[in-house]
Formats: C-alpha cells, structure tokens, sequence
C-alpha cells in the first residue's frame, strides 16, 4: 500500500536562523484528522568516516550545548546553500581535522530526526590524507585523534560514542568491511 | 585536557510546542569569542528492536513530513513528561504496533542531532512479544511488518533504511550479537 500523504491547510513561519529555522504546519490526514506538525529545517550535512594510511580512524571530541557535554563524533558539518555534498565533505574534514583527502566515497547517509527535522545527513569514506592544520570556524573547540579501526569500533559497543551519525556511520562501514 | 564549556551570556525562548521549543543562547567561549547557539528542546524519546517468538524483528513504514517520504524505522515515540523510560517503550511498543513484551532490556542510546537538538533516544530490546490491537495517535498512519532479522540487516546496509535511530539500534544489535 502506498501511504497518502497529508493535505497541508496552513503553514506558518516562526523562525528564520542561521543554522536552522522552524515551521508550524497544519494538515488534514486522509481520513480527515486534522493535526499540527512542528518542523525543523535543516539545509542537510555531511560526515566522514576517514582512514590514514596506518588504517586509524579519525574521531573528534567537542563540547556540545545542546546535549550539556563532551561527546565523540566523526568529522561532520552543514551544508552551505547551493554547496555540492562532495565539496561540503572536503571542505569540512580540512576544517575540523586539518585533514585533506584524496578519495572521497559516498556510503548512503541517515535522517537523523525525521519525526521533526528535515535534515539528511550524507555519509562519506575518506581515504589518501594528507595532515595540515585545521580551521576550525571561531566558536569551535575540537579535539582531534586518530584511533585504531578496533577502538573505535570498541567505542560504539560500549556505549562511549553516542552520538547518532557517529554510530550509523562506524558500523555501515564495519558492515561492509565484512561482507567484502 | 577537560573541555571548558562557554559562558552563557543570554538566553531567550523562540517557541514553546507541543514536540519541540526553540529557544536561542548567546555564550561565549573560553577564548572569549561570542557566539550564538539555536537549541532545540525536546524532553526524549525511546526506540524498541523488538523480536518476535520467530526471531524476526518488528518494523514499521510511516510517512514522515520532514523528509518528504514514507520511512521504514523501528517502533519509537517521546516521553510523556516526567515518565520512566522503560514504561514509555512498553507504552509505545503496543501503541505503534499492537504488540505487548514480556522482557525490556535497556542497550543505551544516542543523541540524534547532537549540534543543535537536546534529544536522547533510549534503546530497547523487546521480547517475549504478544500480538494485540495497534492504538496509534489519530494522526498516525502506521503500517507493521515482521520481518526476518536478515532481511532487516540487509535493509540497512542496501541503504533501504535511513532513519539514524533504526540504522544505530539494528546494527548495535548485530554487533552485540556477533561478539556473544
């Protein structure tokens, strides 16, 4: 069965902002409900699950506002308007790690909240790195480190990274190293 | 080295929703630079891989506003304010699904969008499930399949399911499995 979408009756702006912007939308569903839906928007980011060339991966630590704490994250980053994914995805590894690389691969990619949140995340292998030095944008502090293949994945079993396109990623990646 | 959260210089409340508020922090960071920080509030929520007696693990396909599509995830819902998480899964299980588990085991969790949302989703393995009567909201549409565990692993890997909480939690899953 293909699943009707809602009919949109209104859809009403609250907030326009820098990274993202909120809508109120009110639908009617097909069997005639109607019901309000809150919607983040998100112009949609990428992340890097990238490999030096001793097989270490490269992880960053960050404080985060929003979850009150340090957390581990592959390297990640939003969109700018009218950017190619492929371009986000360099630009943003050289800017958080100083890494660049010389092979980028696409692997799928997650929405990582869409119950509200319009954003999808595009998943990238980077190998070939080469080490420059980081730009971090002003207000960010991160640490970067590379670990062993094990350990990372060591990381995510244990519950020491939690943070979702970390996790997707990593794994993904484990699922094809073993299905190769 | 201990990561020095910024100073909050001000805070002011955007929205107040029924899923979600908003609300913007000016802070500045421990080298003194101001920056702002749009946070989305959201209370948590809980997401269940559930098997049946046949080992075959409960998904469902959903239509999802934010992205634009129908979604095929595992069952999931937010927590009522003030509510345990375990009773919050039970809760959710039977009304997504109609199933009701005998066993909830608690297998961590993750913040889904970490950079700008406060939610944490808590994870759940079900079993011992008994089939009854889906109550979902009057504004979901909900279709249920049970499917073979690895047809719900290939599903992932084929990039058929793109939701992070559904990616996260199957392969968890997996890799604890793999290492029992």
């Amino acid at each position: 069965m293909l699943m009707q979408p809602e009919t949109v009756l209104s859809s009403h702006r609250i907030y326009a902002g820098r990274t993202i912007s909120l809508r109120v939308d009110e639908v009617r569903t097909p069997s005639g409900i109607a019901a309000q839906h809150e919607i983040v928007e998100h112009r949609g980011a990428v992340a890097l699950v990238a490999f030096d060339d001793e097989g270490r991966v490269v992880l960053i630590r960050q404080y985060r506002r929003a979850a009150g704490k340090t957390l581990i994250e592959i390297p990640a980053g939003t969109l700018e308007p009218g950017e190619d994914v492929t371009a986000c995805a360099a630009r943003e590894l050289v800017e958080e790690t100083g890494y660049s690389a010389a092979h980028l691969e696409r692997l799928g990619g997650i929405y990582p909240s869409p119950g509200f949140c319009t954003e999808f995340i595009h998943f990238f292998i980077a190998t070939g790195l080469t080490r420059g030095d980081a730009r971090p944008e002003a207000d960010e502090i991160i640490e970067v480190e590379a670990v062993p293949w094990d350990e990372a994945l060591r990381r995510v079993r244990a519950g020491e990274i939690q943070d979702a396109k970390s996790i997707s990623a990593l794994l993904l990646v484990d699922a094809r190293r073993r299905q190769a």
